[in-house]
């Protein structure tokens, strides 16, 4: 960590300074300019916050030189990591994982018509909601257990292993069986529910939040790790900005800084990110072409009838045609679907 | 709800369109126009997202006419909600109420002295962090239940009521005892959350999350009034904008904007918003300008040492200076502290 | 346009308001609703910002159903816009556009060897700045006319045209030679400066301003039009968010959308946009697979020694691996680069 | 600036690196840690950006120490700015100086009818825009010179200064008269006009862009400076969020920060902040209370027949009511209008 000093700092000040430090366990170097003081500090700085040294009044600024995370680094873990679930591999390097199926659960036939047809177009993955984040207290709040029971005759229906959102804490036994947990984006800080994960063996699919940066999204990563569970897939999902012609703005130079900074799987949820229909297919290209490990779309079989988020959703056979489009994007790169 | 459609979508669709939406109930206004075909839906749209209309390849665009709140808004309930805890009151348009202690709690001598400071400089209510949601797993989480024990020492001590962050459903029974439970900015759209604040009597302070709209803001207050919970404070403690001078910037224009849009009271966190501490009284002053129902500062009586956003606490000292100069603000308008 | 009145807006007002609409051309529709009277404006509503209505106290919203813009739109012009130079076509749907070259012209050697090398490697333009916009007033300004005429000596020993941008309007008469005249970033809203190229025939790039909306792009696009250039090149560039991990966010979701609403080229910036050396190639990728009609690429015989952005330049032999790779991603889709 | 390279790279290159640091006069401090080595470099680093130094592979990271601007540095120059015409001065630490006029100049009466009640009321400056950038090319585009000729009339029947906006070069000579030249936010980076109106001796008052850093903000202030013309008044008047309840977001915490950073006064225009007529008093009295120097407000004598921006004009009794509250609000701190 760097820490600049304000110019006029009495000496005393600066000895009394980093007296404190090196009490705290840290090497302190010194280089003294014309217009700052700055402090090197060496030692295990992921206890410490920048903005701590803020305290002190006579400290200009200070930033980090080291990330603040470790288990998630792939300065720490070179090699990647690969999620296996039931004979099926997220980030291997050699694969594009797809996974589909509906914004909400809604009746049995609905889940296991669609997850029969985006098994047979590829889809490795069935995803679907049972509990619903919503913005507004008023709007269908997804059926819940129930949904997460359709999903499992979905899944013994086609063999799909099964992604679903975890919402609280107090819903946790309910998920022992769910082959990947999602972590929404909404919930991407809520540390309480990610220690807790982090206590399980299940895959976590955490999502980026809205407007949280790499560092955050990576240091929601390293709560789940420091709990004990290594088993992590980052998605991307689109980030706010200013301007609303989408939904939300896909940030997909994401995915080559994640392959480089961690060894964790990234995977692109184009559907949220744009939440329009049409525009899925070609930002699913463009994850391909980035580097992306997985995809994971919407699929409706009745998107006008959908009780939530059907602007977004492919029909089965748009998603088909997808499907074929990637796997020649994948090949370019050596990759299969 | 205002949806237009694509100008040459054939009659039978539009047709078709405008009796399903019939069948929701919803009465249909057209206009015909030169580029599109505008239909006005009349009735109960809160339970529709204007987004749902998007899933039919026809429509061009959707948008609300009537926000999509009910029970905070001020059309609905005319009168200001005033929150009273123990002859304090928050939003009662006389009084501009000021809330102060540290960032976390430490040590009973450490929130005891706080305690004693502020409420001799005119603060109505002891603030304090016993559970804390920290960016890293590796700072320092707060002292948890030991925390909210310390607080009620102080608040026996010195007869203020306190202010504490709850971050998750299982601690919920812990805190039956507090006088006013804040909901983290983290946390805002946690909905589940939101549903069990809902069904306690405790009035609740809702921080503005970090990139949340004023409409999102306000859905979530009434996802806890619709639990049933009417007391809810709403309180802007700076957005994420693209520039980082200061931590947050503060967005004050919400405070005139809240006041008419609903009847819940506003207050500002000056501290968090900025995240230093010079910069505190000035933007306090100007919260009191815009007509905040009061204000939640951070002091420390030893901010160097503080375990947690030493940078921005005030010293009592300082917090006593800054009392005296926002009491001439509020005389301005008529009010005290 | 959509207008709409407060619910208790006494009837006497909305008559008068309605009559000052229909004298300013507008044929005007009620729908009288339970929350809210809602008028639409049918008529040349181009004219009309949707803001003048909020003028009127009594005015709750107003929305517009047309876009602002017309010339630039599809609706307008359906077929593509195919900008031609001396043989090479941007917008054609076959090709993929590639224009290279160095961020700053530096010496003739520099400009002419970068030329021959990205020539060489299948570039289609000469990319080059010769007058630099810099936030600094003590940084590298650009060589100014003599980099124009260095650019030309590079033209001449090539081939290939030449593309450079033009920051003020006393500087018109040097550009007449230009091939394309690049307005940039910063000067997206200069509008006497679009206006004055608008008068011109030469072939404009237009760059999206770091936080310009979609419509605001259009529209200035649209200034250029009106002022009787119909030859634009709409070009993003990445812009800002809230994070920082690259210097802006390459927002990749525009190509789609900006494909389907106007009729003109878009290309994409991948060296601005991140800001980054080696993550170029891999945006350069994700920008053919959403279907950009071309790319502009910087590229430097020596990028630690480039005067200006020499870290997101690529060398000539890495220009030439990546569009080797750009030329299998152009092929999916049928084209060529 | 503080230069951090990547933990392996050998030592042959650091030697090389360093090298060339000094050959370009900076002394160079080195900080060896565990992962990672720090270079510290002293000297004149304003004509260096840290990016260029990413241009070497193994530079991990690079930032400033020191601010990249030096004259409108406080630090440069500690005494207060103060900007004086005609007798009312601007940045004088007594006084909270008003401007205020319509948004366009539109006729003879109107510029005069509005000039006289300002006077009336308490402004010292009248403010019109006779050139208007507009987002549309089809909205009116300000009466050009003609306008300034009816802004110099007002003048001379009520003795107030002039504030007006400049956007093009060539429009440079009409302005000569003009007391206070407006530089407007979309033309912050503008940077030949920002040179040019450095030579220049009239007063520029300096928008701030919409989403301008205060850093650019500064170094645009910093262009006019050392372009030799010190009369500089900096004016925050919104920025772009993610949210649009207002037309953009007043940033007030720039008054207290940049009162800090720079010797130059700093004004608020918390009309087109807010883009709401009857928010615009509320933002004044936070404005002045945040330490402002002074105010800029657009006031009409028929807002609702304005030709720009009536949605956020006040009439003339309401901007009185305003000046007599902001009266108040000034004597707090010891000020007068």
């Amino acid at each position: 960590m760097i820490v600049v000093l304000k110019n006029n700092t009495p000496k005393a000040q600066v000895d009394g300074f980093m007296q404190k430090l090196r009490e705290r366990g840290f090497e302190v170097h010194v280089s003294k300019g014309e217009s700052a003081t700055v402090l090197g500090l060496i030692g295990d700085t992921s206890k410490v916050e920048p903005e701590e040294m803020l305290a002190y009044d006579f400290v200009e600024s200070a930033q980090r030189v080291k990330a603040p995370y470790k288990q998630v680094s792939r300065s720490f873990h070179p090699e990647d990591t690969v999620v296996s679930v039931g004979g099926n591999s997220v980030g291997d390097g050699k694969s594009v994982c797809v996974m589909a199926g509906p914004c909400s659960v809604e009746t049995e036939e609905q889940v296991v018509e669609v997850a029969k047809a985006v098994k047979a177009s590829g889809a490795r993955f069935l995803r679907g909601g049972a509990f619903k984040p919503r913005t507004s207290p008023y709007s269908f709040q997804g059926l819940g257990a129930e949904g997460l029971e359709l999903l499992k005759v979905a899944r013994k229906e086609t063999g799909l292993p099964i992604v679903t959102e975890l919402m609280a804490i107090n819903q946790i036994e309910l998920f022992s069986d769910v082959d990947i947990i999602q972590i929404g984006a909404r919930n991407m800080q809520n540390f309480d529910l990610l220690k807790e994960v982090g206590k399980l063996r299940n895959p976590i699919l955490l999502k980026r939040g809205l407007a949280s940066t790499v560092k955050e999204f990576l240091m929601s990563a390293e709560y789940i790790m420091a709990s004990g569970n290594p088993n992590v897939i980052l998605c991307e999902r689109g980030i706010r900005t200013f301007d609303n012609y989408t939904r939300n703005c896909l940030d997909l130079s994401i995915v080559p800084y994640l392959k480089k900074e961690t060894h964790l799987p990234v995977i692109i949820d184009p559907s949220h990110a744009c939440g329009i229909r049409w525009m899925v297919p070609t930002l699913a290209k463009a994850a391909v072409a980035v580097g992306a490990d997985g995809l994971i779309i919407e699929v409706h079989n009745n998107p006008e009838k959908a009780l939530c988020d059907g602007e977004q959703s492919l029909t089965p056979a748009q998603f088909d045609e997808t499907m074929k489009i990637l796997a020649k994007y994948a090949a370019v790169e050596g990759r299969t679907l």
